[in-house]
């Protein structure tokens, strides 16, 4: 038989701290406690574009500055990002703007450059990448843990023990979609995943509905569904003219997009009566 | 490029009449003018027991009555289902309490049988049996069409021009999760294609979320999602004792169940203001 | 754990005739005796042409004429081929060179129209058609049934099952390549299936490597591969002018490539002392 | 529309170096020039497992002895590998038989660790980790790259050009089986994806059938299939005892066994022509 077995006994067996883990704090705060929307662009393009940006989210609801400086790309042909010098700008834009910052990681020897970053990312590319995984496990730093481009609940849980089991107890899982012969886009939101790791880890968890939407027109509605499913935020990209982009141009929305979606989620939770931080 | 192409200019040369077609009636009443909330049971069982299961989920708030009594099995070995006779009992059992009736029909050979039950749906398997669309095509009753386990968004299209270009206007889409190694279950629902097929075509869509709940657990929450992503409505399989369910015992809820969802669902789409005929 | 559990104990009680079937004839002789090589068209398209085919893959060293004359397509609005004429004009073809002929079955009511065709084809999209199994399970033809676009290995046997359970003990199996995000063409030929399935039933498994080539570029070296694993032959779809062909015109192969093709396979299982009757 | 896209022209343009590539060397041999048969333990268990192991499949026929010292492993808690001790037995086993090594790098901090080690693997995980992939890139060792579980061609070949952007021209590509629900096992292996690599790229491509084959069993008809498809060799987990193994038990084979698919494979490759270095 195929899937995920939810068996408590038995993961708590195989996933001792996933199991007993309980939330994540970011800053001081419990993350989760309302509803997160995390924004910012899909690469951090200049000091002012990002601070442009950071205004702009701030203001439509966000409560998280995303933006990416050290970028995986397929091609090693292709705009790999401002590196240190793009996390100086997303910090900067931060601070300015008040919101915690979270920026991808994809090397171990970075992780001095990731000082005075709030948040460190795992794309879906290093879910895998177990030294990574320790290392950032050793940092007193949040994690949020991207899902596999195909990994199992199992696989994505067993991730989040690494980074566990090397004493940090910040982690934030992102479901982003799962490849699928049959997908929209790129990938395959997969809800259900989200729903089973709340029933079964104190873990918060998030979805990533921007890189399953190819023209970006399903990102409000799914970021809704998200809400209704259970997760404890959205991370959406978020660009203040993405026809312009330099990285992924063609799923990420404007500032104004962006407040609408917030406005429906904050109905959404508000009618299920969800604000609160016991969300369950 | 992987994935669909949601320019409207190219799908209306592929796909005319789905791209130009609105809504759906049932028995004269517009499909999803009030989100939908089709239970009952996996299969027919006995008279007694589909009575009494339509009772509890009338009261719970379904608005149509389901009940499988041919039952496409992978094995020929495994209970096929009541056939006719079970027709009758569903039928009996939906008029007993003013509930519009669905099921599968698997054969063109057995059309005759569905006269009384008021829509006839296409299952999952059948989503590519062309002879079976073009049957129903030429009834007069409305179809629910299932999205095939890894069909894309175009096929399934595809599958719904067949039964419209037979002259029927009233096709229901049913998105019930497709094959995915990663899935919890049997399957991945999508709702980014929900989304899509919202946006391109005029018909309803409506979500099942049972098929890929391994144990059940996951059905409320899917059906919050579905109604969040903007769905018509939902499929739910219920059962009055699922655990002695001839067939999907596993994931069948049961009518308390059921009452906690629609409740649910209620609140959100209030909050969202949509549950009026006219929903986005 | 995901997969197909080999053990024979357990499959004999769930596929007790498939687990004891030994093999299959067409037309009086032991398919598979010799490699067996299935060319002809997507579609017959004219009796000229279909003609001129039979003649070309027959001196190519096919040993079994196919040609579609109901085809499953997509679109309602493509061409749905010649169907009875087709037929008419396949068998003509077939019996002028001495080739049996094997055409696809699309619906139960179309049984008569086959009556002389040697072998009945169930496609890809059919093989959950429990109806249509049934039906040739109780005709007296060889069956030559597809594995579905994403079927398991215990579902394509199961499909197996339905149709020796009607009595029909002629049933080849093809593998015609699964469904998957990351594949060259419409899906992944699974040898291991093929491997699997000749372990574990007497049932001849052929192997159709078209459908996997979306150039047609691959066909040769796939067979060879199918050749290789122990496959009992291949069905590739052959036209004397590919580009010109009503339907899958990009992945047809000439006669000439298909006669390259048979005399490496000729080899490649003379190597291997593999062209008797007791292949393995 | 899915699927690669073999078209040469574009491929130079965003592959330049991949489709330029013209083979590779092993310790100033071209690899491949015979088939290759790289065998060796799942994991380096102790010095005197690795160096019986490493006779029994020189013995067999086995032209590089392979052996993971550093291993990734889904669960923290799950056997890591002997690490730099391992890969000194490695090393040790290899020269006494008179073997080329080939074992799995998983971080940047490890290349010094595998200075005496002849080919650096880069394993599915790994194959997004750019990083990595940069790092090994600057080594002046061949690199065996494997496809990730859910890769498309172009991504993979994409990977190979960043290990060649960096000066290293020594690149063997290692299909090892995507992820599928239908799947046998973990994946199927896409046979379809080495002929078209070869095709379109002068790089060496292997073929790895013990990851898919849960049992083993499909080892031998896998490696068949490989050699007649086209590719340059394979690798095959070897186990004096797989019972007793630490890693992967169930589908390592037997030196014995490997020698049985040694002899078949030199058997068909002879009857096709296909042992000069001039393969093809």
């Amino acid at each position: 038989m195929n899937g995920f077995d939810d068996n408590l006994n038995l993961l708590k067996d195989k996933l001792p701290l996933v199991t007993s883990a309980s939330g994540a704090t970011v800053n001081g705060k419990t993350f989760g406690a309302t509803f997160e929307v995390i924004a910012g662009p899909c690469s951090v393009e200049s000091e002012d574009s990002v601070v442009e940006c950071a205004l702009a989210v701030k203001k439509a609801g966000a409560t998280m500055l995303r933006g990416g400086a050290f970028k995986p790309r397929t091609s090693p042909y292709a705009f790999q990002g401002l590196k240190k010098v793009g996390l100086d700008y997303l910090v900067k834009a931060g601070r300015l703007v008040g919101l915690p910052t979270v920026s991808e990681i994809m090397s171990v020897r970075d992780i001095d450059a990731f000082a005075d970053v709030d948040v460190l990312q795992i794309g879906a590319r290093d879910m895998h990448n177990y030294e990574l995984l320790r290392e950032v496990g050793r940092s007193n730093k949040p994690v949020l843990l991207k899902r596999g481009f195909s990994s199992t609940i199992e696989e994505w849980l067993s991730s989040a023990e690494y980074i566990l089991s090397e004493g940090n107890e910040n982690v934030i899982l992102c479901e982003r979609g799962v490849r699928n012969y049959a997908a929209v886009g790129k990938g395959i939101l997969d809800f259900a995943a989200v729903d089973a790791v709340k029933r079964v880890t104190g873990l918060p968890v998030i979805v990533d509905p921007s890189h399953v939407s190819p023209s970006g027109k399903g990102v409000g509605s799914l970021a809704l569904a998200a809400a209704a499913v259970g997760a404890d935020g959205v991370m959406i990209e978020t660009h203040i003219s993405p026809c312009t982009a330099l990285s992924d141009a063609e799923h990420q929305i404007t500032p104004s997009e962006l407040e609408t979606i917030v406005n429906s989620t904050k109905t959404l939770l508000g009618a299920l009566g969800r604000q609160t931080a016991d969300k369950r």
